[in-house]
């Protein structure tokens, strides 16, 4: 190739990136000043959460937050639809008019939706501010607000733009599931499910065993799924903060679940539900190839059946209609749909080679 | 503080950062396939350029893009005032309604807007995508298209929402300057000489005796100057990415001609040439305090008048009415402004302690 007349190199590579952060997982510390006080310091906040979750935990937060200034809220409507860039410059404006500098800390106060937003925000605002989680449904506690994914959707999918931008802290206080829908918790338990499933076949057993207390949300129990959730997505987070390798698995049950919701119209089915019956398929090609027990895809089933989620997908999808819905998905590369399917309890490993009779296979059990 | 049932740490400590890059300098690439090939390899292309330099070099940056496919070209409104959040969402909207994907590359040709805001797409695209800068004006070549800053104006201030994301490469093209307006070139030499004034007394030395080669364009003392300017930015961007210090001492010259900026009102003064005049302010208070050899004021003075810079404030500002513009800038944080002053040629220091009779002796002069 040519030469330049001059080279200079920009050497960037020993920079020491402190992106490091705890998981605090308790009850109680919402409306803690003292709790707050220690994360906070003498900082300026601006606090994001939206009209759903606002009107019950925001006068809580704060509460918590009484000796902080200045505090600027932000109150966005809910839902995914709400999930744009023009939410992300209202979340601007009122920090750059408050004149909040880059020390100011961004805290979400919500679900998966505020937390992605939030965090997007913080990263753009004077080219990066802290931000700090603080999720309240069970899905944005063991999912979302782990692993630095921020961002919003596009007129042409959902999470188009965005940044990786790590929390500086995660505080998970286990009270706010108490006001949760069933529907809405139940759907987290599909993702908790799916860590024992991808990655610790003793804490599966153990969530098997404990289905009924988990549905009644016996606290000590929820605090141990949830700790051990987060355990296992922060050690894949961590190993591949990017998403080149491993991280993939966290996508079991979503290349089935991802069709289901496409035919299904997306808001029928929530995510997490058509991420368990994706689950329940994903394990049952396993089973069907000889490298999974039978016996786990029935453990899985009965898991969905108390806890009140969907174990088959919907009726009325031929598996063609599931190859032509996962190859329109935009993770798809050079047309091959890449499957994660189980080799054994705890393993999951990634294929493209499922076909339609497989499919036709489980559709038809 | 209060104590939370568990703690979850997430481990980031250990990430790799691969975000060292080249500075190529030389001249004829810009149409050049076999320069372009080794760079793209068989990446998707999205051009961003303005209506100013479009015209002029679009084209033949896409006959070296001939082998790419696919290229999508976005063509924005030139000049700072179109530096904003809108003129960003063209650009995603323009990468996604192609279809590229995370590898897609993103080519930013023109000056210092078009570069922040091409880099701060590729930082938002699918949450991160690389970028390449071709800077086209000599003030983009030595300052804004190395060091990472990316970003766009809001209605509260300049650069106020954006992200740190290093480019790929920067390619210099050199004949690129051969068609920049002479004032234009002029600004651009004034942070060319700032370099020698912060950080290498050799390099002001010689940039004052070959001034009149410089004005003339001639390219062989342009391509030292260039290069010297890459790497003294360079080495201070590496130890101080994210400013926290050394990187303040870029600031020489900019407090002073800031305030100058918001008096003369921002457009009447082009930025270069009210750091020019910033610079012999700053420089004169050293030399006061005899800190610096007063020829080495004269010595910048004549540089400026050779090149066509100005070497002394606008005439019509007292000493208080420079210190009411610099406490509002926005980068006063509690109330001091930060002086850059030198402690001797080639060494900067910061003080806060610059008094409204340093100023008023510096404009009496």
């Amino acid at each position: 190739m040519p030469e330049p007349d001059h080279t200079v190199h920009v050497d960037l590579g020993s920079v020491i990136s402190d992106r490091s952060y705890a998981i605090e997982i308790g009850r109680g510390f919402l409306d803690d000043p003292d709790w707050w006080r220690a994360v906070v310091g003498d900082r300026g906040i601006v606090v994001v959460t939206d009209d759903q979750v606002g009107p019950i935990y925001a006068h809580q937060l704060k509460q918590g937050l009484s000796h902080a200034a200045p505090i600027t809220e932000v109150i966005l409507p809910s839902g995914e639809r709400h999930k744009h860039m023009q939410s992300i410059e209202l979340i601007l404006d009122a920090a750059l008019e408050d004149r909040h500098e880059r020390r100011s800390l961004f805290i979400a106060l919500g679900g998966g939706v505020v937390g992605d937003m939030t965090g997007f925000a913080a990263a753009c605002f004077l080219r990066g501010a802290d931000f700090v989680q603080v999720p309240t449904t069970l899905l944005a506690q063991v999912d979302s607000s782990v692993g630095g994914k921020t961002g919003v959707n596009h007129a042409m999918g959902k999470n188009l733009i965005g940044a990786f931008h790590q929390p500086r802290r995660v505080m998970i206080d286990l009270n706010t599931l108490l006001t949760l829908p069933q529907r809405e918790y139940a759907a987290g338990l599909a993702e908790v499910v799916k860590y024992g499933l991808i990655s610790d076949g003793e804490f599966f057993d153990w969530l098997v065993a404990n289905r009924e207390l988990l549905k009644q949300r016996e606290m000590e129990t929820i605090a141990i799924a949830v700790k051990r959730s987060c355990e296992i997505k922060a050690a894949i987070v961590a190993a591949d903060e990017r998403e080149a390798g491993v991280r993939a698995h966290l996508n079991f049950g979503h290349t089935f679940g991802h069709a289901i919701e496409r035919m299904q119209g997306y808001g029928d089915w929530l995510h997490g539900e058509a991420v368990a019956a994706g689950m329940v398929m994903a394990s049952r090609i396993s089973a069907d190839r000889g490298d999974l027990a039978p016996a786990i895809v029935e453990q899985l089933m009965a898991f969905n059946q108390s806890v009140g989620l969907p174990s088959a997908p919907p009726t009325g999808h031929t598996a063609e209609d599931f190859l032509e819905a996962m190859s329109s998905d935009k993770k798809v590369s050079a047309g091959k749909v890449r499957y994660i399917l189980l080799r054994g309890l705890g393993t999951p490993r990634i294929t493209d080679n499922v076909t339609v009779e497989d499919i036709a296979g489980v559709i038809a059990s």
